[in-house]
């Protein structure tokens, strides 16, 4: 089958002919990719940032956010059926450790994450196991919501996660409303009632998030802080996303959190810095945030079957893939870009 | 009646005859006091450090942790009598909030702090409200129980809100097992069968955090989270109680903390430093925390009443207190000092 | 001023002059009605069936949903100022006592109610205390809002508890889109994208349900259980929230549960009977609801001011109160009525 | 190897030789029983009550409360290896239905249940999943902890469910000190510091609930509701475990629940019966439970470990399973009977 190889660091990844993966265990899954998101970690994996970290040998298949159709499945595979339109969720967990066996997959004490340490799924098949695939709505292409894998889902964990805080009347700032952010403000819609102040340096990423349900929108040009407070009547917000992390956002988060408040840290890159005399005296919260589980991946699905989720995404076939890279790291991309084998 | 006046910063108060409080308002409630605890707040409050924060006008009377009799009351209150021996909330509420009708006390948007803002406990009489008396048993003396008021409601509050996270087979590591340490071990001993690790650099605090629970105990000489890392297979507690929060012990107890755990912030002066790269990656939180609510203090005095939680104290006659003072400053006092009137 | 006075049980209620009310207490606050729903509770009243539960004594003015403007506050209120637009949480608490302290008001040991055991609010003006105002939007008008003061608050109260068990892709039945009933559709709507099955024994009600979010309708013809049954692929629902409570629904409610599931009660009048062997092995839980908290309705008005949760009312003066009540009775109010003084 | 075999229904089971069991899947685990726990249940299988509901085919071997050491693993088995002392949770799950991703192991859609509706552990060894094996601590022997499995799983997840209803102050009612009832108390003991109320039939059940840390013991005379009543200032308790169930004990439940409290059902025979009036106006819960989860059992072994739960046993050799039975049929059997292959 054709797969996007990476064989060097520092270089791109080449488009080439490799083994189909071949079922060998009875949780075994393979799938035939329908859709196969970029994303800025791509880049960064060929770049070697990732290289100490994952530990992965090269050369290797990258492709962490997949979505398909169930190509065959092992003996002991009961979830799936070939045929079956799935998403996969980024981590192939065992099942057994006690993160697992409460239903918090991405603390498995014994995971594989296929596209990073394992080969992924910028290729025409994958293998995976039973514990990763989610069946998705008839109503819904792998190709559309294949980014919703790891992106989307991260995003939509942290919201999960802030819900209890956000009753009707209070209200949530969103930092950065791009790839991840408006998947948040689209669940933060879909699952509360809550206020929503999104903030952000580019004027079209305000414009999608008023489209989206964002009630106030301030443009990140140095007074954002003091906008937010005036916003929240000099409280700040319950809760307060920042998707961002770094170049300032990071500490913004903070001084928009309100008394009592919580702010989730999602982005990442800078440093979080604060007095201790500052976090007791206002009994404020740092929540970090990791990729969601499995059950959170079918309640996301359960959110775009029904519409109340979108991604925008723009196609290229698998053998583009450097022309994708090209456009991601120019800028030149709007939305997500998916890979599509045969496409 | 007899009161400890603070007149001039940098000065230590004086022990002067002032005019007994009187009843004005139909909640008031006039407490007699029978101790109030003296707390290393009170030596900064002296030295001016709260000057500016408090905003307090010189004179006035110092001690915000409180227990007494009621000695009368206003004409709408309902909770308490004449007789009644009680505890004292350290805030004076409103009940109008929306923190306050949350049961969050502290976080009231229009509270007083007697002893901190307003005239204090170390005195013969209090003017309180009826929103801040808590009744105690009779198997209680309020000179027992009185700094449970302030320093253990807060380290019980922190221990409140860590029960969910702590299932027996978890792990809590107790930063610092003096004033507020001691009663959180306590505490987590009622509440919890989770396993106790008590970090401190003073080897009769260790002594003591045994002889309450404590299962591991680590002396701080610097391979401390080493020495938490081995008694917890490499991966740290899934809560760590920081009761210190300076010099080093705020970075320490981020280093103890699980993956998916949670530090708790409770003791101050140093400065958080993490990356968020860190904070994500693992999904850690940071916990602010404050003094309890008023039914946590109804709790702790139910704990109290059982003898599951119990004080060290050393009393001291009204007119001592700069002797308790100087014993305080220069090291000389074990247990906490309280000030009794008439004692 | 004019008020609808109960004289005598078994008759009806009298429009007649009476002192208007004033100010004797501190947080005492008079409120000038702009609306007060007229409920089935008020027809039980006159019969006689409130009798000895409220053990008010005749003559008294009726009206327990009410809204108006502030008149007049006493000495203590500080949340609310006169001119101000109210809504009024049914209960007056005493905010003293562990559930008032807990923000669950309606578990107060010490309250009244004005409509029920104290002067009501089918009058010019009534007397409440500051515990009760809630602040509306300038958008809302009294008169459209009353009704929710009860009625709403009980249908919101009992989706915000079932709120946690609702995730995308999760079951809501609702039996009964009465006047409760398409409330607590609205919240549902507004706080969960869960799937909605919507069950009543009226085509107007289903049409209604249909308009404001279910996705499913069933017609209560007795096959009910069956239909439920087939829309959740033999499973039931995880949530079902009857609010008909009578007449063989509290046995539907139960039928209609999944196994690990909550039934919800909200209306009343038959009997729950159920093996115990049954409630075990099939793990299901009976929720009690009785109205929310004072702080829920200000979220309940948030959702109102939002356009999120609507009533359908008729307005009457308050001197056409039995016509109200002759309408009430006789099946011809489409919606609440609502009596307004000057209206 | 030697089973306790059941041929025939009506008659009692058999101690005979059949082939040892073999691992044939990769997630297969083969346990050396050390100690099986004999439980109403198993008179209840041989008189043939389960026979349509487990849909069993005889002969086969009973057993449902199972410890003992692995002896042998399937090629994908991670989380014990041979020689690993074992309990084992009584039921074989899936681990990929959402129950089962949600660490609710007793609602997997797609479970057996060893001893019920597959060979059990009444036998030199059984034939289980790597997903029901809980490593023991080694202070504990098998057969010590072996009725923990199912009957004390059962306890602890109903304490469990009930420790956030149950602060300092708070009151539980256990109903039935017996198999159940004794493990619930140990378990509120080691979870929480409420005042334990104990009512039981018996006297010398009530003895051994004073031992293990009830304050207050009730006869059950036909008083119990109204003592209960005296030892709650008339209101009941926050929560009620009722391990009886029947004959009367289910309505005594609900009558000793105070207002927005929760009535746990466990024991089962008798039917609840409650006007739908009676469960709003005070706004109480019936709760249903079933055996813990796996990671409760997890748990539960790190009571027994610290001591804090313990059992009292009686020995067989499993060639005397009659004579346990015997024994138990008879009331001669004090604690737990438990059956010891090689014994």
């Amino acid at each position: 089958m054709k797969a996007v190889r990476l064989h060097e660091y520092d270089k791109r990844p080449a488009v080439e002919d490799v083994p189909d993966p071949a079922i060998s265990g009875p949780h075994d899954v393979i799938v035939r990719i329908g859709g196969a998101g970029l994303c800025r970690t791509d880049l960064h994996i060929y770049e070697g940032q990732w290289a100490e970290k994952s530990g992965v040998r090269l050369p290797y298949t990258i492709g962490h956010e997949n979505a398909g159709w169930v190509e065959e499945i092992g003996s002991a595979v009961t979830n799936v059926a070939p045929g079956d339109a799935v998403i996969l969720h980024p981590l192939v967990t065992c099942g057994l450790c006690r993160a697992c066996r409460d239903g918090d997959d991405v603390h498995c004490g014994n995971s594989s994450f296929p596209g990073i340490d394992a080969d992924g799924g910028m290729a025409e098949y994958l293998l995976t196991g039973a514990r990763a695939v989610v069946k998705i709505d008839p109503s819904l292409q792998p190709a559309e919501v294949a980014a919703l894998a790891d992106a989307g889902l991260t995003a939509y964990h942290a919201v999960k996660k802030a819900v209890p805080l956000l009753p009707p009347g209070s209200r949530a700032v969103i930092i950065g409303a791009g790839g991840l952010g408006h998947i948040g403000i689209q669940s933060l819609a879909a699952l509360t009632a809550a206020e929503m102040i999104v903030v952000d340096a580019a004027e079209p990423a305000l414009d999608l998030a008023r489209s989206i349900g964002a009630e106030h929108t301030v443009l990140a040009d140095g007074s954002q802080v003091e906008q937010v407070m005036e916003l929240t009547d000099g409280h700040g917000a319950e809760v307060v996303l920042d998707f961002v992390g770094e170049q300032g956002a990071e500490a913004d988060a903070w001084g928009m959190t309100r008394d009592a408040g919580s702010h989730y840290v999602i982005g990442y890159g800078g440093t979080v810095q604060i007095p201790t005399l500052d976090i007791i005296s206002t009994e404020r919260n740092i929540i970090g945030n990791l990729v969601g589980s499995y059950n959170e991946l079918v309640e996301l699905m359960a959110l775009a079957a029904k519409g109340k989720v979108a991604l925008h995404t723009r196609t290229y076939a698998l053998g583009a893939v450097n022309d994708a890279m090209d456009d991601l790291e120019q800028g030149r991309l709007q939305g997500r870009g998916i890979l599509v084998p045969n496409g």
